[in-house]
C-alpha cells in the first residue's frame, strides 16, 4: 500500500516533543528474551523448540551465548518442503551464518532497528554485545531478540498514550 | 521486556497533533494486497505459494473472494512436523476457519488493528468487506491483508518524519 505520510506533513515543520522521545527510545528497553539452540540439534528439534517456546525465530549459539546463526520459521518451512530428513539433519546446515546476520544492540534506537527489519525483510534481529575473544576476533554475545512484534506492541502503546 | 511508557508521560497531558493524526490513520491506507488460495489445494502447494509470493500467510477464499479460512507459516510448519502427506492433504484440513478468524476492515483505525495483532498473537489480519449473501447470511469479501510488517513500516515512516 502506498504510504500516506501526507497525513503528518501538513501540520507543522518543527519537531514534536513526542517525536523527539520516539527517536530516543532504545532497543534495550523493548527487546524480548532470546530463545537459543545449539547448532548440532536436528531441524526437527528446532521446529519443536519454536513451538514450545512460541517464537518465530531461534538464535543458534556456541559457548558463552556466542552468536553462530539464526533460523526463522521460513528457513524451517523451506527445509520441510524438501526431501531432507528433519530428524537427522542439524540446523547448522540451514541456518543463516555470519556475516549475513543482521544484528542490533541494546543502545541502538528502536527506529533504526525497525528500519533494519523492514529493509532486510526479516522478522527478528538478535540483540548482541560485541566482545573480542582470546584470538583477537570480534564475537557477539546474544542478549535478546527484537522483532516486529516488539515494534507493533510499542506502536500500540504510543497510540494509547495519545488517547489519555 | 517491560514497556517504558514513562518516556512519554512526563511531558504534557494534552494530546499532541501527531498523536491525534496517528489515531486517525485507517487500515485501508496501509494494507497490502491479499494472497489467496482455494481450499482444495494441497498443503504442499500452499507452502510453495507462500514462498513464491513471499508472504507469511494466505487467505483461503471461495467464490467472489469470500473468506473461508486463513493459513499461517506456523500452521504449515506444524503440519510439516507430523506424518501428514503434504502433497495429498488439502489446506482446508489445517486452516483456521470462521468464526475463529480475527479480521479488520479498511476503515478501522490502524491502532485498533495493531492491537488485535498483539492481543491475538497473530501476524496477519485479513481486510474484509462484509455483505449479505443470497441466503441472508453475512459473508466477508477479502480486499487485503494487514500485518506486523505494515505496522513496522508505518512506525519507521512516522519516526522519520519526526526527524525532518
Amino acid at each position: 500500500a502506498r504510504p500516506r505520510v501526507g497525513y503528518f506533513y501538513k501540520d507543522k515543520k518543527k519537531t514534536s516533543p513526542y517525536m523527539e522521545r520516539l527517536r530516543q527510545l532504545r532497543v534495550g528497553d523493548f527487546k524480548s528474551l532470546p530463545i537459543s539452540i545449539r547448532e548440532n540439534i536436528s531441524i526437527y528439534d528446532a521446529i519443536v523448540t519454536m513451538f514450545t517456546q512460541n517464537v518465530g525465530s531461534l538464535t543458534v549459539v556456541g559457548e558463552g551465548q556466542t552468536l553462530r546463526g539464526m533460523v526463522s520459521r521460513k528457513d524451517l518451512l523451506k527445509s520441510a518442503l524438501g526431501k531432507t530428513d528433519l530428524q537427522q539433519v542439524p540446523v547448522s546446515i540451514i541456518m543463516t551464518r555470519m556475516p549475513n546476520i543482521i544484528m542490533t544492540t541494546a543502545d541502538e534506537p528502536v527506529l533504526e532497528a525497525a528500519r533494519k527489519l523492514t529493509l532486510h525483510q526479516i522478522d527478528t534481529l538478535p540483540v548482541v554485545e560485541a566482545f573480542i575473544d582470546e584470538k583477537g576476533e570480534e564475537r557477539y554475545e546474544v542478549i535478546g531478540r527484537f522483532t516486529k512484534t516488539n515494534v507493533t506492541k510499542l506502536f500500540v502503546q504510543i497510540g494509547s498514550l495519545g488517547a489519555q
